[in-house]
This record gives C-alpha cells, sequence and structure tokens, in this order.
C-alpha cells in the first residue's frame, strides 16, 4: 500500500500524497499507510465498488492532457460510476505507477495530485489509500478504485429496463468527443484550461447529485453512465435489460460544442462521442420527472420496446421521422 | 469496469472471467457486468480496502513466471495485506491491462485467470469486477483490490506496539527470495511448478487464517505482513509504533532453502529477502502465544524496546550474541 516508490529513495510520493490527501475523515477510520485502509461499514447500506485504469497512451496523452486534468479524469472516470449505481461515495484509493524520469518532476506530480484531490474534495471523497510503483515503461500508469453507499437493494442497476419504459439523459451529449478533437489539433490552446469551466472532455463532471437523487425519489428503473457513447452504452443497457430502445434524434440535448458543428456531426458527436459521463437511465411512462435533478437538466430521449428477433437492438428515429438501425459505435478512447 | 477489451472486439475477456469467475456469492450481490459492483455491508464489522500493483518487468517476468504464478502472485499479494489487518475476504477486483499480442494468446490468459481463480476459491474471495484495457507497452499490467471485513475497532494495525512487547513472526523467511534467485538462473526448471507444493516465491501462502485467529483470541498488539523483507518491515512496524525492536539471530524461522545455504546468506536472506509474506506481529509480554495459529508455526523472534537518540531503530543480536544495527535492505522486486 503506498510503498513502492519510497522504499526506492527515489521520491517520498507516498508522504506527498498523504500529507495532500490531509486526515481521515468520513467513512475512514483509518486512511494511507498501514497494510490496508479501514473504513466504517454504512449500517443498512450495501456498499458498492468500481475500478478503472487510465493509461497514458490508451486514456490520455501528456501532450495533449495537463496533469491537472489526467488526475481530474482519473477520479472522475470512477466517480461517473458511483453516479450511475446512485450511491454516496465512501472513499478512493489510488494506484500509479510513475515512469523514472517523470518521477523527478515535482511540479508535474502535485500537478496530477491536485487534479484528483480537488474533485475528491468538491465530492467529499476521501484518497484512503492505495499502492505506487515505478513505471515499466515510459507510461503513467493509474488505477482508481472508489467505494460507495447506497441504501440497502436500492442501488440502479443496468439491467431494470422494462418494455414501456422512458428513456432520459442528464446534461448534454457530445461535447467530450468535440473537445477531444480540438484538443488534438491545438492542445496548447487548452493548456490553461481549469476544473470549473465547461470542458466536457478535460475536466468533466461526474452526476452524483443527480444518480443520488433518483434512488432518493425512487424515479428510475435502470441507469448507467455514458462513458463509450449513446449508441455503445444503450446497447449494453438494453442487452443487460433484456429490451430494445427507440431515441429520437431531434430530442438529444447537444453540448453547445457539437450544436456548433454541422447537424450531421453534432448529431455523431452525440451518438458515438466517448466519455460525456452523463446518466442514461429509465423511468416508467406514468413517472412524473423533474425538469432539473442534482442541478443538472433531464431530457426524455427515447423509449423502451419490446426486443425482437430480426428487429436492431436500438433504433434512430431521424429529424425527418425515419427510422434507422443505430449502431454500437461508441468512441475508443484514443485510437 | 471489465469492459475495455470486449468493446474492442479483441477478445471477450469480460466474458471469459465473468464465466470463470462463476456465479456472485457470499458479500457479492451483484458481480461482473454493471457500472459497480453491489456488495452486502458487513453488520457490525469495518471494511478493509488494499490495492496492489503487479507489473511486469517490476514484479514479475514471463521468461520466470508461469502465467498460474503470475495470477497466483497477484491475488496473493492483496490477500497477505487482508491477513495482516486480521481480516476475512469479502471480495476481490482485478483491473488488468494486456499487450495486444498477448490478449490473443487464450492459453496465457486462461493460466493467468486459473491462478487467480484458484487461489480466491481457497480462500472463499469471489472476484467481483474490475477492468480491463490494452496495455500501452509490451507489459502485462494487473492490479488487485481487497475489500475484507473485521469486527468493528479489532483490526491490527501496524501502530500498536509497545515496549516490553514481545516480535514473532508466522511460517518461516528467506524461502522466497532464494526460490526467486534459483528461479532467475534455471528458469526452465520451475516451468511445471504448481501452487501446492512449498514454492515461497512462485505460490506464496497467505497468512489469512493466523491474522484471523489473532484477532479472533485477542493476541496481537500490533501486525502487518512481511513483503519488502523483515529489516524493512519491521522498521515500517518500529516507526509507525514510535518504538525500537531487537531481533536474534539464532531465533529466525529460516525456510529450508535459506538452510540449504551457507549460515550467513541464509541469514541474510532470511532478513532482507523479500516477498515471504509471512506475518510479523507483537504481543503483550505477558500473553500466552500458541506454538501454531492457524495451522501455521508461530515463532518468537525478539522484542519491542524503548526508541532512544542516537540508538538504532532495529538492532540484531548475532550468533555471537553480538549486537549490531539492522539496517533496512529490503529486497526491491527483481532489481
Amino acid at each position: 500500500m503506498l510503498e513502492g516508490m519510497a522504499k526506492t529513495g527515489e521520491l517520498a510520493l507516498i508522504e506527498l500524497i498523504r500529507q495532500r490527501a490531509g486526515k481521515a475523515k468520513g467513512a475512514v477510520r483509518l486512511g494511507i499507510g498501514d497494510d490496508c485502509a479501514i473504513l466504517a461499514s454504512p449500517a443498512g447500506e450495501d456498499v458498492v465498488v468500481t475500478t478503472d485504469f487510465s493509461l497514458e497512451g490508451r486514456h490520455f496523452r501528456r501532450e495533449w492532457h495537463s496533469m491537472e486534468s489526467v488526475g481530474h479524469r482519473v477520479l472522475a472516470r470512477g466517480l461517473s460510476d458511483l453516479a450511475a449505481m446512485g450511491s454516496k461515495p465512501m472513499a478512493a484509493f489510488l494506484s500509479l505507477a510513475l515512469p523514472r524520469e517523470f518521477a523527478k518532476n515535482r511540479d508535474a506530480i502535485y500537478g496530477l495530485l491536485d487534479g484528483v484531490l480537488s474533485l475528491s474534495m468538491e465530492f467529499s471523497t476521501p484518497l484512503a489509500g492505495g499502492d505506487t510503483s515505478e513505471s515499466p515503461s515510459d507510461h503513467i500508469l493509474a488505477d482508481i478504485v472508489l467505494l460507495g453507499s447506497v441504501p440497502k437493494g436500492k442501488a440502479l442497476r443496468r439491467s431494470g429496463a422494462r418494455v414501456g419504459d422512458v428513456l432520459y439523459c442528464t446534461g448534454s451529449l457530445g461535447g467530450a468527443a468535440v473537445e477531444l478533437e480540438m484538443l488534438s489539433k491545438a492542445p496548447k490552446k487548452f493548456r490553461k484550461a481549469k476544473a470549473g469551466g465547461d470542458h466536457p472532455h478535460l475536466f468533466p463532471v461526474p452526476r452524483l447529485k443527480a444518480g443520488q437523487a433518483l434512488v432518493k425519489r425512487g424515479l428510475a428503473t435502470a441507469c448507467m453512465d455514458i462513458s463509450d457513447g449513446m449508441s455503445t452504452d444503450l446497447a449494453h443497457l438494453c442487452e443487460a435489460s433484456g429490451v430494445a430502445a427507440e431515441i429520437e434524434a431531434a430530442l438529444l440535448p447537444l453540448h453547445p460544442l457539437a450544436q456548433a458543428l454541422s447537424a450531421e456531426d453534432g448529431l455523431q458527436a452525440a451518438l458515438h462521442g466517448g466519455e460525456d459521463y452523463e446518466l442514461l437511465f429509465t423511468a416508467k411512462a406514468a413517472t412524473k420527472m423533474p425538469r432539473m435533478l442534482g442541478g443538472v437538466p433531464v431530457t426524455r430521449i427515447g423509449k423502451i420496446v419490446a426486443k425482437r428477433k430480426g428487429r436492431a437492438q436500438v433504433m434512430l428515429v431521424g429529424v425527418d421521422g425515419k427510422r434507422t438501425e443505430l449502431k454500437p459505435q461508441g468512441w475508443e478512447h484514443l485510437r
């Protein structure tokens, strides 16, 4: 646990993380420094757990992403999974392997940790442990683990959608893919981008409050986050629930960056762009859905229909009213 | 969660893991396949969490370690941390990034998973999730996350050792380092080594039952696992507890492989050899310590003394009765 680099004498990375992470709090009885962290078990609640790799060259590039963005995105990926279950964060664990040369760059490491810790503060998610190592290659390797709590039996799953349910999403779509495209063409323009601005790719905001509201008010039948793109993720939800779906192009809430493109390009970004980290969820047709949840707009985008042989799992109703099959073409990280 | 490779079409790795991992059981309400796994919260108990990287080139080598050994060691590292806290495993999460070429080798992947899953079965630790990705380099990258439960407030910590306590360890020392040395010289000889034989480096056995017995019978004041070598780990324990320690060379339980060396070399392996994954713990002098705990021998090896300015944190009493400072020279993975 967080010892790999300190013991090699290369860098007191654990000590640095321990200082920055601050004292154990919330559910954390014992944080960084022992063989395990100790968390108070949430009485009457279930524990949800997710782990997500963020590997340089696969999920980010040093030439494109500032270290603050890398750190932010590492944690945001995991928090978005907690949001999708409607859970409240308990603690985060960060495994971090740094290339030997990079490990000497204290400013870069501070930047990375600031990216993680600013977001962890914002969402009351104490960093309670992890592991450190030297990377075996020239790639920064991170794995984030998030634990959350959710009232017993109430966690939102992908598998609860039923025929006749209405399909919703939070926030807006396509912004992350368009920003990534812009970033790849002119990374320098984005060097000073900060969390808090509207940077859907560089600093995505996990929809924790919206997910928690869905659980608290019992609104959703199924939920997941949109990490691989609507067309791919909706197919996953349909698969898990044993249903099919139909979405309407005219209803999709495009991010301003996607709206600025041609109608066709904007639609493609919204349908297939990855890493929007919005929530995709279903509710019974009779459920009165608020227009906002946890401070984010909620938009009806389609409906759940029966799965039938010979019919596509996801159909898209175009703005011209024409029905076509929507094949999963989710954005594959940095490819 | 466990989607990275399936969606690229390279390999249905998640599906393979899901099939091999079997149905959710024990504390696991929902396993592989959703945004998070769902675990029942252990009533009246604390939750302990550990994460450990196993990176090719740092923690193992494909030329030396069979895939079964790699998988076994990935999980054993984490289980040993649970043992050190005296906890009972709840679930494991495996993040796995495979090089593109390697991912085509189904036998190798089966071997790796068998290594993980055989040990997870043996210690009733269901594999409940994780992540998959393509590795950005030619290295296999694994990160294991373990959750365990322990009666509230009873988890063993490194920080509880007090002056006058007696120092103990489980099992035997130095075997892993000597086997690694042999392995590096003649890897072919070890190709058929299997779990269940006495292979302290290739197939270490985490001391879960011994750790649990320490908690159940209230025997220990502090505990940790010996992963970096006695000299390094004992220094950590002393540091965390604010004490110093004295160990006696004549008392150290050498593994048969270390006994086969010269007296001096055997002692060095026991003192500085890493990855023995035995437990190092302290108890009050008045505590009657059983000779076996959880099926493993327990040996008194020294005592806790006061920390004093100008005195070394750990002293070694040689077989000749001479006192010398024992400096941390823990074995640094594959260096």
